[in-house]
């Protein structure tokens, strides 16, 4: 088991992770909770694809708690993730009388997290959420760290709060439901994480059996992103770190009318970004080809079809964006990146 | 011209309060930005009735700043108070590429406020608000501490942030055109400070002209709410003061269906709360027939003609209830409140 702390401003809360760990969700949450108001109502949201999978044995495990527990399930999938899914889990909560020492459990990949923390974080102003990602994009990147939100018409995560859980809970075993190409899609955001900062990390999945290193590689991953969240809690400086291939990614998603998963997006953008940075002069070292190998490893993409001028638009429409300027992530070796950033205009003739 | 420093946990901003202010609207703002990255965009949001009052002004005031200006104007009334109207600002700031640098300007009374300024909350997780209150309710008591948010189907704010503004200024001049009834609601949230801690406050209104106190009336209030929000930014304990009279209020707005007023509900809550607490032999100074006599001043309600068994369905829905616990917040003496948690059952006992 490995338990790694996450600090911010306000609070500090555990990322607990280990196989089989669900069964002890109920312990784990009267420990999560402990010096605080004991909920007398637990509201699991959840959507319809991990439902049959895990509802029934989250609801079980929750039982010794003691809490009146309710289940919410919403359509899965990434165009769920919008103001009325929220609007409809907020409406839930409501007419249920939940109340503000309550808790909602947030159980499913990233989409559910986003969206069930979001609605958390302004449902009364704000109630506690735990996180139980069942996904591997979810448990190594957007369980941790408090961003939550939805897209909106103009792009996506628009709209959202920053709302740390009181307790992220991953089951490794809650991944190995996943078809092997959902688990591969979060592999893009595990090499990410070794490009950003740790070279040992990137090693491992370039070279090693991902199934042999998993709760290994979650929690090397979750380390990483507790350690920069904890420097930059509301994304003001260096956690703009964990946006590397994210700029082309978030473009190449909406390109494709988001047929492309995130994480093969995010593996994509990597290698476009870097190619770019190695091509202007930016960089000296051309961390592209390694960067493409690791994730050929796993069955992802590392180009797209799409061309600049398709691609522009929603490049500049990026919400990194500030005034007329983009902030974009540079890898100068395998394990450190450095941010650049450069104006739009110039980021347009580049491309064209 | 009064100057009040609200200070919270994340941030400190002003209550600018004089007369005829809003001319110098852009020095203000260049004042309260101070040391901070400068917008490039101003989004100027108010609502149909407040429109052709004061918009074109507002916008004017605005041009020596030198951003680019943007207007969204929603229609007026508390039914706008929902999430389909903050889904449109947020659109609008989206489709405008408005970016995390820009700024928000809520121009309007109470419902403006707390729409625009949950929706500057929510855009982009959080960009900066300037509130110009053009209420008395919104000069006192809606503008000042940061709480944002809109009602769900099931009930009056039952969703949205925490959102501190970087800068509330609030013109007097812009309350004269108010009709008087408007005005007057505004009162009751005032008679309400002087009830909850300021004895002085409460004689000045009970006794003397508003018209000639207007701009010390304002001041003494936000002294008074800066105070108390210093001490308890996230409504976890002193804040629940302002609540006083507010749990009958609730109810008799969702009772009347909005047709009796904030501003109203609430004089009638005070003296409502104030009774039980005499006959239940919680207080041992009786002190509705001041606060009645106060309210009678300025032609405001006393007594409503919905009976318990209409108003209990809204109470137990009251957001401020923690699992089977309501705190009602009581007047010891007209001056000094104290909070009361009671059982929800108890509370409808004694009502039946």
């Amino acid at each position: 088991m490995n338990s790694i702390e996450v600090k911010t401003g306000s609070s500090a809360y555990q990322v607990r992770i280990g196989r089989g760990l669900l069964d002890s969700l109920s312990a784990e949450l009267e420990s999560a909770l402990q010096g605080q108001k004991r909920p007398s109502t637990i509201a699991v949201v959840t959507e319809s694809n991990v439902a049959p999978l895990h509802l029934a044995t989250a609801v079980e495990a929750l039982r010794p708690f003691g809490a009146r527990i309710l289940q919410h399930v919403f359509p899965a999938g990434e165009t769920s993730k919008n103001l009325d899914t929220v609007t409809g889990i907020l409406n839930f909560l409501a007419e249920n009388h939940v109340t503000r020492s309550d808790l909602v459990v947030a159980l499913g990949g990233g989409v559910t997290g986003d969206i069930a923390g979001f609605a958390a974080a302004i449902y009364l102003r704000g109630i506690r959420v735990a996180q139980i990602p069942t996904t591997l994009l979810a448990a190594i990147d957007s369980s941790v760290g408090g961003k939550t939100g939805v897209d909106l018409p103009a792009g996506k995560n628009l709209c959202g709060a920053f709302w740390q859980p009181s307790l992220v809970l991953c089951d490794p075993d809650l991944l190995t439901t996943l078809p092997i190409k959902v688990l591969h899609d979060g592999v893009a955001e595990a090499i990410k994480y070794g490009v950003i900062g740790d070279r040992p990390l990137f090693d491992l999945l370039a070279t090693r059996n991902l199934d042999d290193h998993l709760e290994e590689v979650i929690a090397q991953c979750v380390a990483s992103k507790s350690a920069i969240v904890a420097r930059d809690e509301f994304d003001r400086g260096d956690r703009a770190l964990l946006n590397f291939g994210h700029t082309f990614a978030h473009a190449i998603e909406k390109c494709s009318d988001f047929t492309i998963p995130h994480g093969r997006a995010v593996g994509i953008g990597m290698v476009m970004i870097s190619q770019l940075a190695y091509q202007q002069g930016w960089t000296r070292e051309a961390c592209a080809p390694a960067i493409a190998a690791a994730l050929q490893r796993y069955g992802l993409p590392t180009a797209t079809d799409f061309t600049s001028v398709q691609l522009m638009p929603y490049l500049l429409g990026d919400k990194k964006r500030s005034g007329n300027k983009l902030t974009l992530v540079i890898p100068e070796t395998i394990g450190h990146c450095v941010l650049k950033t450069i104006a739009v205009e110039e980021l347009q003739d580049i491309l064209a």
